[in-house]
């Protein structure tokens, strides 16, 4: 094996995460009595409130806040922020997907509170310290320790609702975070090593649940899966997939568990020659023993997600100027340089749905005595 | 694979891990001005003194506190305390091996103060958040996430001073912390999966630093692997060899990274065939297609270990009575029921040195139906 690459900086989280089945209730009052809290916001939107209503059956529930949005608007935060002053809550229980528990952490970012975490999709944003507030159209992130989940309690059955094309999206998703930890800017092997077996829970137990929605212990498998990629991807930042897919989704207001499942396996296609170490951490996640760019699409053929940029709404025009905007964004870390013509060739077979393939390497790869490495610490979500 | 275990409980602590290469000095002063620290408490025995000084040229040090000594004894956890109070101390810098970042824990554990450690040695206490301390001859532990060091700053090359012997049984003391993770009470599949990559970095740097003590790349893969084993172990609790070694290391004051090397293959060559995930395990860290336990040994050829308890100074006497402390203390999240036969059998050939050996299970194991689980969460240290 190669040796220890220097330095290596690596930053582990603080929490505890309970993954069950059929039991969110009991592990849940059993967690909120663990953090002795006595006042507890429930956070859930609408869609939720069932969901929530049970949950909180034996807790001390002082409130439920319920205005819940994507990318947490700046009123949503001032709203839930003097919600958590005027009922004195103590704990905040947020019930729901990535929005849900950004809208958590968002009050948790000003007023300390612990933050308890059920999640109902595999987001994974209940496992990093990264918090986002949109306003004015822009989103800003930054990462505290404060806005962590302090526990998460997994239920696999919360998932059995989720529709079968969502929970590849999602899943999707939760596999994009392990793939692009191994070239973000932060890599570690340890990171890599939470990714490769991200990757392994991942890759089987999405493909039985397109075989059956209702298989409980792949659902569970899924979710351990999405934790170990958020862990991973909390540890090494944001990659170039994920970095394209926040510009492309920032800019075009494109579905974000769809759009990572569109983009990933053509930055793999990229990446891949320029990263033989990457190579062998996807051949190991995914049980292939050479051509890891061909078994991740066997993977994508068996779970059928959308494979164009065009059927999420993507219009043909905007592809230069997307390619713009996602130049000005490839991480200094990537394991290859990126020319403009290769990243507008990457969008427009995106855009077609055309199949992935590797990019042969033309320009200069990090390892390479003259590429300039000058990894930031610079941390955005998705 | 298997599918996920349930219910399934991690913790996971948050730490700030640094690994370097003759980089301690600046690494030292980085992370101290990142932890906004005005007053240092050193914390060195003698032997390291030379060393911390060293450290300790460009920080605001208020003190040096020296008088470390085995097993935290409760009159140095009351000066060390009292030392911090005195000099109004806002962190702790401990600079050597076990004992040293114990005292520093020691002081944490009342004080709240942050510790900073530099490990000189492979014992991996600086990874878990489990403090130690002696009172009339007894040693009480506990978990406490306040005694946890927020900072790790390793240098493989604080090392190359460490005797072969040394190494060889300390890096096998780490080596013991992965293995012991597949089946101590909290075993779960992310303690699992890092202890898998410690045995990887550890087994092939071990062999390295055999040939070569100065080879510093292999002191660097040796500390990662270290680092893994200690978290996986904090993760994961005591196995049953961490019982047998902490039994015997109580009882009989026998020399503690040796008493580990001697012990380790016995307690696989007992377990493994009563745990084929385990096995499995074992195989994928060391690299092997079959018999783990072989690997093992093989592994033992090359490095070299004392290899019998008898010339650590155990008295052959001691063996029944030793037999009967251990039985007390088997966990009951062990893969097999061992009776008591088959632990003097152990000790008997561990004493001698005779080759450790698979034991056939004639005992339950853990996954028959009427082998009753009650793991426990108590957690000690070794």
């Amino acid at each position: 094996m190669n040796p220890l690459p220097s330095p290596v900086v690596h930053e582990s989280w603080g929490q505890r995460v309970v993954f069950g089945s059929g039991t969110a209730r009991e592990d849940v009052a059993a967690e909120v009595a663990g953090l002795g809290a006595s006042r507890v916001l429930v956070i859930a939107a609408d869609r939720e409130r069932a969901l929530a209503e049970d949950l909180g059956k034996d807790l001390p529930v002082v409130a439920v806040f319920s205005d819940v949005r994507p990318h947490v608007p700046a009123e949503v935060a001032r709203a839930v922020r003097s919600a958590a002053r005027e009922y004195a809550a103590d704990l905040l229980l947020s019930v729901g997907g990535g929005s849900t528990t950004g809208t958590a952490k968002a009050a948790a970012l000003t007023t300390g509170l612990p933050v308890l975490a059920v999640p109902t999709t595999y987001a994974g944003s209940e496992a990093t310290p990264v918090w986002g507030l949109t306003e004015d159209g822009h989103k800003r992130t930054g990462v505290d320790p404060k806005v962590l989940p302090r526990v998460i309690v997994y239920d696999a059955t919360l998932m059995l609702s989720l529709p079968a094309r969502l929970s590849v999206t999602s899943g999707l998703n939760a596999l994009a975070h392990c793939v692009d930890a191994w070239w973000a800017p932060r890599q570690n092997p340890i990171s890599s090593a939470l990714a490769v077996e991200g990757v392994r829970w991942l890759a089987s137990s999405l493909q039985r649940i397109v075989a059956d929605g209702q298989d409980v212990p792949a659902r569970r498998d899924i979710l351990f899966g999405t934790y170990l990629g958020a862990v991973a991807f909390a540890g090494a930042g944001s990659g170039l997939h994920h970095k394209v897919c926040h510009v492309l989704g920032g800019a075009y207001d494109l579905e974000h568990a769809a759009l990572h499942s569109v983009v990933l396996p053509h930055v793999v296609g990229l990446n891949l020659p320029a990263a033989p170490d990457a190579a062998r951490l996807l051949e190991a996640g995914l049980g292939s023993t050479a051509d890891p760019l061909g078994a991740l699409l066997d993977l994508y053929a068996k779970l059928e997600p959308p494979c164009s940029l065009r059927e999420l709404g993507l219009a043909e025009r905007e592809l230069d100027r997307a390619t713009d905007l996602v130049m000005a964004q490839v991480p200094d870390s990537n394991p290859r340089r990126v020319a403009h013509g290769e990243m507008r060739e990457l969008l427009g077979r995106a855009y077609r749905g055309d199949t992935p393939v590797p990019v042969p390497v033309t320009g200069l790869r990090t390892n390479d005595p003259d590429f300039r490495r000058n990894d930031t610490e610079e941390r955005t979500d998705d």
